[in-house]
């Protein structure tokens, strides 16, 4: 800097080939999954607050939606034109918010942001079923992150336009799940091939109470437990569920396993994911260093690695240019998955594919 | 929340026709109203500051506009395509902001907002003037709502785009009051009919001098004096008015009563105003209690309940579900007067109306 | 106000006609100008860092662009549509954020805002890297403050979009200095005209070792060497210069002079440059009170005065309604220049300008 001499990445355009993204991946689920649109009709004007809502094959079908538009992102008709999302982000976060935007403006709606907590009308004690009202004459959707796992359920008793839960305390995220699913999906599209038996094993370092990540993602994965040897939960603590949700996910099929280490566990897996933070009332636990993964942590040759981001120490900057980098593409995937959501939601696949408009 | 079942309202679509907002109303208003948006063509490249500027035949053909607006909300020609507008809420108000915001997408627009008063150039000493040569260059309209009520009347000294008053301290907020008679009237057509002498007995609880909603809603009521028997301010208060203010309001013909106790006046009331908020510099005084209003007030059964939200305790979430509530029409009807309004302000009427361009 | 009177700019439409800014200094501008669009196809998926990335005819065609744009800020097409900017300013700047989001506005595009420091990730200890890799998949482009003259280029190590520098630390501000420059060659079309031999003298009030906007404008300026006497710095300090810095503008040309007084050389100037800040680290130097100009200066009848705004007491209000203020112009052009940079910059000047789109 203030040097006379230019930056070398300043001297001629930006080397997009040498970071190119590619394509083979979303083109490869594309051609295991059966077109089947007609499945998302049944998300239209429908809330998404928790990963308990889908079922399997719709979620297929919004991954094919989602390889789709990733594949072509610049869409010949905008499907959300004239369409306003509300952005509610009571619980700050740049990154999904910004997600959530991204995705909404490339399907060419426009967007009305509250980013700033201490000035909305619920820092001034107005209630949430006000708040709804509001929303429901201001937009046509709303998502919402918030600190209080009960505010999202408290909007939706009033609320006239469907709510997209961002977060809600340590309960859940969904959209950050199908994020994660779609990416699994990407990198081994047999696994939703009806014509294969192909099957893995998955860690997750994290701890499935306290962590809405984790209990979004374990409940999608649920619906693919016959293509799944077993979930790994690796963490220290003891402490691990909530009353009833180990077992509901093992009654829907799940085989569910918990390591206190992760060295041992390693050389096991197929799927590592990772996530930093772990909510506990308003602030955060972080894992302890040992639950940290880096290049050198012995992770299988083939083995990839997921995580939510931001990420802390956790994840080593010195897996980011290795083949078991796959969180990138699931960061980039997580627009795709919610265009595609997003747009059944308020009715417009119709405009995206090939079914009838609702009438 | 965290439960293994499902809350009722995901396990299907949002109930609309349950909460469905009906028609009739505003149809109704349509067909008493003549059909003049000439009249609108004078409020092009005007600024809005005071309800004092607005003439009988102006505000009912843009209650019209409204009215078509609010029946048909998509609109066929965005007016507002390629436009900009600037909204600086340096006294934040998230309700207002996102209204106006929402008026303007639908419209066709894009947003530039200034929502943080600590980063901007007003907060780094920053003249009015300066700003105001700013706005012009950047925006096509300005939406501005400021602690300061002399804030306004300095940046249009040096202007060069429309700007829109959305609360300047304890004194004004024009498009506020606009939309409560857009409410009167829809609730009772017959009140801008000419073949008609309906008649109203109106009660506002607050205070004249204070709260800029109520200064402003009773120039506007003064334009239609012959079709209100009396206005009853009821408040605990004896200074109600500021040097001259009641003597304007009467010199255009408006009856003004003043009350001290709500519960004895409530019988003759057919419309009942509330606010919560009276300005005292740049703190709140809240209505004592006993000015609240629940369903067990002893309204009249047809008697209306107005108020601008957002609201205190002063308006019980009884009144909810009653016919008495008007106000969630009230909030919803603003955007529809602010569709109306801007779309004149920045002479585009002949994109939504039967009249010539501006040459 | 609260007055029974209207005020007077209340009564009728905004005098436009008397606040009107004129069109004849870019149309002179434009007919001394060669067309050769082609020149700013070099720009495309380009990051502008620095002033040192320009070479005199790119920026000829810049200035060309911007004056087309300017005398007709309607585009019949809009380059930019469906385009997405990410406007980061870690160091907020209300003025400088409104003008580029203007600017990519006024080109079609959307935008995803960035104004809350605290919230965002960088806030929360995330890499700058992790950042560009998110702005990677968000947006098409980004335009970044922030008071760390590092962060811009550790983002370029990773970035797969333009970014622009909007001011780095006390390191460059190249737009302003584009914007500048505009300014200067609307004035005085003939500085740029092959067939004249024009020459000014230029002062500069201010530090080009501490403020980021003459460091780039004194880069730039170097490109104009011959038209140009000489440049004075006119500043109380001893220590103008960051190591090299002045004998790199010496050696592409530039006539260097420093003053320490300014009442001493204003009678030689033709152009005075006069910025308000400096930085020192994170905090504001401020010119002392004998470098201001107000009109009792004794500038010369024929000098402009320039400033990149916002101001404070150094640059008296006595100075805007004299035919010296061309800092207001210079605010205005800044947004034409952007958009003529920005569009450029993602390549879309095919859809302003007669070239040939990339293939």
């Amino acid at each position: 800097m203030r040097s006379i001499e230019l930056h070398p990445a300043l001297r001629g355009p930006i080397d997009v080939k040498s970071k190119q993204v590619g394509l083979e991946h979303p083109r490869a689920l594309l051609r295991v999954l059966p077109d089947q649109p007609g499945r998302l009709l049944g998300l239209a004007n429908r809330h998404v607050v928790s990963a308990m809502q889908f079922e399997r094959d719709t979620l297929l079908q919004l991954f094919r939606l989602a390889a789709m538009i990733e594949i072509q992102p610049s869409l010949q008709h905008l499907p959300l034109s004239g369409k306003i999302l509300i952005t509610a982000f009571y619980e700050p976060s740049t990154r999904t918010r910004l997600s959530f935007e991204s995705a909404w403006h490339r399907l060419g709606g426009d967007i009305l942001s509250i980013t700033d907590p201490a000035t909305t009308g619920m820092a001034k004690g107005e209630s949430l079923r006000d708040i709804a009202e509001m929303f429901s004459n201001y937009g046509d959707a709303v998502v919402l992150r918030d600190t209080d796992e009960r505010s999202v359920y408290e909007m939706i008793e009033t609320l006239r336009v469907p709510i997209l839960n961002a977060g809600n305390g340590i309960d859940e995220h969904p959209t950050q799940a199908l994020a994660d699913l779609y990416t699994l999906f990407k990198w081994r599209p047999a696994l939703c091939s009806e014509d294969d038996a192909s099957r893995v094993r998955i860690g997750i370092i994290g701890n499935p109470s306290k962590m809405r990540t984790v209990r979004s993602l374990l409940i999608l994965l649920s619906l693919f437990y016959d293509r799944i040897d077993e979930v790994v939960i690796v963490n220290p603590s003891r402490d691990l569920f909530d009353e009833g949700q180990r077992e509901l996910l093992e009654s829907r099929g799940l085989r569910i396993r918990a390591e206190h280490q992760l060295r041992g566990v390693l050389p096991e897996l197929d799927v590592v994911y990772i996530n930093s933070i772990a909510w506990i009332g308003d602030t955060f636990e972080r894992l302890t260093g040992d639950m940290g993964l880096s290049a050198d942590s012995g992770l299988r040759p083939d083995a990839i690695v997921l995580h939510p981001l931001a990420r802390g120490e956790e994840l080593d900057e010195s897996l980011d240019d290795t083949d078991h980098n796959w969180y990138f593409s699931q960061a980039r995937g997580a627009t795709f998955v919610r265009m595609a959501l997003l747009t059944s939601m308020v009715e417009r696949v119709h405009r995206v594919a090939d079914v009838r408009p609702p009438s």
